[in-house]
C-alpha cells in the first residue's frame, strides 16, 4: 500500500510499504478516507524524523476493513474517527479520561511498528478503546469538522479545559494555527466573554474572529504582554491557551496570565523548564496541559459538530490526494496553507 | 511597645518600637495574645532581612483594642485570628477566594509600614476584610490549633487543594515542617487513602503518622523518587504537596508525580524555573499553588478545630514569651524545635 514517509528533514514522500494487517487480536485495520497534516508534523519535517522512513500522520477518519478476534465493539464497515493516540480504554488512566496516559497506549505516526495515518490504510491497536464510530456515511459533508475530533478540536478543547476557561471568562489564545483556532472555538463554547487571539496571519486572525475571538494582538514579546494587559484593565487573562510550544510562547503566557489564572499547554514544549517560577508562585498561577485525551472529548464535542454549532473543519484551507502530500507539507511549512486535508 | 525586629542575618531581637495605632479608617489595632515563628521567618534569619529592623511575624490571634471609623464588622473586644496576609475583602480577587492576590492587600512582617505579629500589638489594615472573629475567649485551650488558621493549617490545606487531593487519593507530602504536617491533616480530611510523608526528623514523622500519614520516605534525590514509585505500583502519586521550596524539593516533586497528577506548591520557591517541562507536558502534570488564601479557608477549617476533629496545634512543641523569641528562632533554625508559639 502507499503511505507517507519522512526520509530526512525536508524529504517527505509517498512510498510503497507493507500492507496494514491485523497483528494482535485487539487490532483493527481501517481504510483511511480522510487524513491531514498537523502542525506537529512540521517538527520532524524541519528537524528530522525519529527514524528514517518514519510513517507520518496521526489524524484519520476511515472505514473499518478488518478486526482482530478480541475486538468486540468495533465492526467491519463502520465509519470511525481515530484519535492521534491509541489507548486500551480499560486502564485506570483511560477510566479517568486521560487516554493519552494509557498504560498500553502510544502515538500514531512516530515511527516504529505503529504506522501513520497519511496512508491508504492503517493498523489501529486496541480498536475498541481507540476508535469512535461516527453516525455518518464516509463522504458526509461534515467530514472536515469530524476529522478535527481526531486531534486539533480536542486539543484546543484540552487547552481550554486545563486553563480553566469559565463562563464570562477572560481568555488569551497564544498561536493562530489550527489548534489555536480550535482553542478559540473551545473557549467560546465554554462561555468566555473576552477571547484575545495572539498571532500574525491575517487570514487566520479573520477566522479566529469568525470563531469568536474579540481582540487581536499581533505584537511579540514584552509589547504583546503590554497589549494584553492594556486590554484587560492591567490584570491579564484568567486563562491562557498555549498552542505553540516555543520558549517565547511560554514566556508570553507567563507574562499575560492573571493572578489565580491558569496556563493550559498543548503546544509540544521545545524548552526545558517553565520560566518565572517565583512570579508564578506569588500569583498562584497554575500551569497544566499536555497531550489531549481527545478520545475522552468526542462524546461532548461530536453532537455540536453534528448540529453545526461548531465548525472546526473551517481550519482546512487545502485538500490534496496522497500524491499531493509533499506539496501539502511545503505549503504548511511556508504558512501558505493553514491545514491540509488529505483524501487518500 | 515591644516587638521582634530582625537587624541582620542571625540577629533577631526584642526592641521598643512606636505603639501600633490606627493610621487609616479601615484599620484595627489588636493586642496580640498568641503569635508564632514560621519556617519562612528562617529565610531572613539566615539570608538577612528585607530592611534592617524588619518587624517580624505574620501569624496572630489577638483582642481588638481599637478600630478605625470605617470599620463596620470588627468590634473592640473581639478575639480574632489574623491571616498572614491582609486583604480588603471586596475586590474581585477576594470575592473569588484568592485573598492573597487582593488588589489592596499585602503581607505582615515583611518590613516597611506594615508591622509584625511577634509583638505586643499590631495595626491590621482592612480589618473587616482581614480579621476573623473567633467564638472563644482569649485563653481558650484550643488556642494553638486556632492560631494555625492564620497560616500553617490553611497553607497545608492550600497545598492539598491545589494538588487536587481527592477521596481515595494517593498523595505525597514533601517536607515534614509544620506546613507539611498540616498538609497531612488536610490530605487526610479530604479523603486521601495513601499519604506518604517525606522527611527525616523522627519526632515530626511520628506526628505525621498520628495525623494520618501511611508511609514514610526519608531518602533524598533519586533514591526518594524510587521509593515513592515502589510504594505506588510504579505510578507515582496523584497529588504532591510541596511544602519546602528548595530546588531539590521541586525536582523530587516532579519525579514522583503520576501522569495526570498535580503538584501544589506552598513552599516559597528558591529556584527560578519549574524543571522537567517536557516530562511534565507528556504526563499532563499540573503545577499550581502559591501563598495560601487562608482567610478563605477559615470557614471550612474552623468548625473542625472547634470540634477537635483536627488538631493542627500539635505542631507547636515549645512556648516562649517575647523575651524568649530570639531563643525560639535559634531552636527552629537548629531544628531542635518544630514550631514555637509565642505568648507576648
Amino acid at each position: 500500500m502507499r503511505a507517507t514517509v519522512m526520509n530526512k528533514a525536508g524529504d517527505v514522500a509517498i512510498a510503497h510499504v507493507p500492507d496494514a494487517t491485523i497483528l494482535h487480536p485487539t487490532d483493527a485495520v481501517i481504510r483511511v478516507t480522510r487524513a491531514c497534516i498537523c502542525g506537529s508534523d512540521l517538527w520532524p519535517y524541519n528537524d528530522g524524523p525519529n527514524v528514517a522512513g518514519q510513517q507520518m500522520g496521526h489524524e484519520a477518519i476511515g472505514v473499518v476493513e478488518a478486526v482482530g478476534s478480541a475486538v468486540e465493539k468495533i465492526k467491519v464497515g463502520q465509519v470511525v474517527v481515530m484519535p492521534f493516540a491509541f489507548s486500551d480504554g480499560t486502564c485506570l488512566f483511560c477510566e479517568d479520561g486521560l487516554h493519552t496516559a494509557c498504560n498500553h497506549g502510544g502515538f500514531f505516526g512516530v515511527g516504529g511498528e505503529i504506522g501513520g495515518a497519511q496512508a491508504e490504510a492503517l493498523r489501529v491497536p486496541f480498536a475498541d478503546g481507540t476508535l469512535y464510530p461516527l453516525p455518518v456515511g464516509e463522504d458526509d459533508a461534515l467530514m472536515p469538522s469530524l476529522l478535527t475530533l481526531s486531534d486539533v478540536m480536542g486539543t484546543g478543547h484540552h487547552a481550554a479545559i486545563t486553563s480553566r476557561v469559565r463562563q464570562g471568562g477572560v481568555v488569551a489564545v497564544v498561536g493562530d494555527g489550527a489548534v489555536g483556532l480550535c482553542g478559540v472555538i473551545a473557549a467560546k463554547r465554554l462561555g468566555a466573554e473576552q477571547i484575545i487571539i495572539m498571532g500574525r496571519h491575517q487570514a487566520r486572525l479573520d477566522l479566529a474572529r469568525a470563531f469568536g475571538a474579540t481582540d487581536v494582538v499581533s505584537a511579540r514579546g514584552e509589547e504583546a504582554i503590554e497589549q494584553v494587559r492594556s486590554l484587560t484593565q492591567g490584570l491579564g487573562v484568567q486563562s491562557v491557551l498555549e498552542c505553540v510550544g516555543h520558549a517565547q510562547a511560554i514566556e508570553t503566557s507567563m507574562g499575560i496570565v492573571r493572578k489565580g489564572g491558569a496556563v493550559g499547554r498543548v503546544g509540544v514544549p521545545h524548552y526545558p523548564a517553565i520560566p518565572a517560577a517565583q512570579p508564578m508562585f506569588f500569583g498562584n498561577v497554575t500551569v497544566a496541559g499536555g497531550p489531549a485525551p481527545v478520545r475522552a472529548y468526542i462524546d461532548e464535542l461530536l453532537p455540536e459538530v453534528m448540529d453545526g454549532k461548531i465548525e472546526p473543519g473551517r481550519v482546512f484551507d487545502r485538500t490534496v490526494t496522497l500524491d499531493g502530500v509533499p506539496d501539502g507539507y511545503r505549503a504548511m511549512n511556508e504558512r501558505s496553507a493553514l491545514k491540509v486535508l488529505i483524501r487518500p
